[in-house]
């Protein structure tokens, strides 16, 4: 019992390196998001948004995929949407970083965490394609609230987002799409 | 429908404030710790370490109150365990806040979520119990990895610790008091 949970500690303790992973996006006084704030932020939308799910999810496994699923970047670092990643590269990193991290962890539930993880990078679940969905609602949200943020320096045009982000979440969450879309338009009619 | 979802983002966009209220604990990196960043930490701690509430937990309520327990310290900011703090003062900031953050929800779903962040504060129910020892569990484990941040900062002694924090976990959680026990000692022995 005490090794299972010598392993457990040590996955705790290594994930407390996801808040020093910051992100493009920033928050509303203008400091960029790390990923773990990050991760809390969209398991409280899941929370709230639950009902604007386009097809029955179990809420409770999108929360534990959008808790879990940035661990990855402790070693694989964040991959801005609008910056040039080698998608590849990446995601061999993010592979390897998932078989170390749930890796520390007692095997079966190592193994679980493992298999959510894989789930919703696959993203072709309910559940996956909410939790995908919220991840890309999330960051316009704070570009609107902060005024432009990462659209601002990455020079994203509307055309762009909508290519990038919009059509990803008019996909995935329909209901959340028409609520943002006249907001962004806005925002870059303004702009 | 709209109307339910603008009050929905209202509430999500005002959750984003509690990125910016800054805990006595630091980070691995001596970062001090921001209060939604420890939310999330605290979510994981309930993921993983389930097994080891001492009697039957439901782990989904419990990670829905980690979630939403600090929210209140947008308004009332938090009040450090070995700070000086006006408990009945704290407790009416607190409360006030509830009241407005989860008022800014449509009024069902407010009312619910903040039913939730009361029966943690009561600390009563079995749920409660386990997200309370978790609040309690994580930063003395902070502490022991970065080389006794708020103990040192607070001068903060093992009987200081084992009455402010360690009768608590050791009734909430026993067997992560077990194990976290010796290693406070340790820690405290060699200080």
């Amino acid at each position: 019992m005490s090794a299972r949970l010598d392993a457990q500690m040590a996955f705790l303790m290594e994930a407390d390196r996801l808040k020093a992973i910051t992100r493009a996006t920033r928050n509303h006084d203008g400091r960029r998001e790390n990923s773990a704030e990050h991760s809390w932020h969209l398991a409280l939308f899941a929370l709230v948004l639950e009902e604007h799910a386009p097809e029955p999810v179990d809420i409770h496994r999108v929360i534990r995929m959008l808790l879990i699923h940035d661990l990855v970047e402790i070693d694989a670092g964040d991959a801005p949407i609008y910056g040039k990643t080698d998608a590849a590269a990446q995601a061999a990193d993010e592979r390897a970083a998932a078989e170390r991290l749930f890796g520390l962890l007692p095997q079966a539930q190592g193994a679980e965490l493992l298999k959510l993880w894989e789930e919703f990078e696959a993203n072709e679940t309910p559940d996956a394609r909410f939790a995908k969905s919220l991840d890309r609602f999330q960051p316009p949200n704070l570009n609107l609230l902060n005024g432009g943020g990462s659209w601002t320096e990455y020079n994203v045009t509307q055309d762009l987002f909508e290519k990038r982000v919009g059509t990803k979440v008019a996909r995935g969450a329909p209901a959340l799409w028409a609520w943002l879309q006249p907001r962004v338009a806005a925002f870059f009619g303004k702009a």
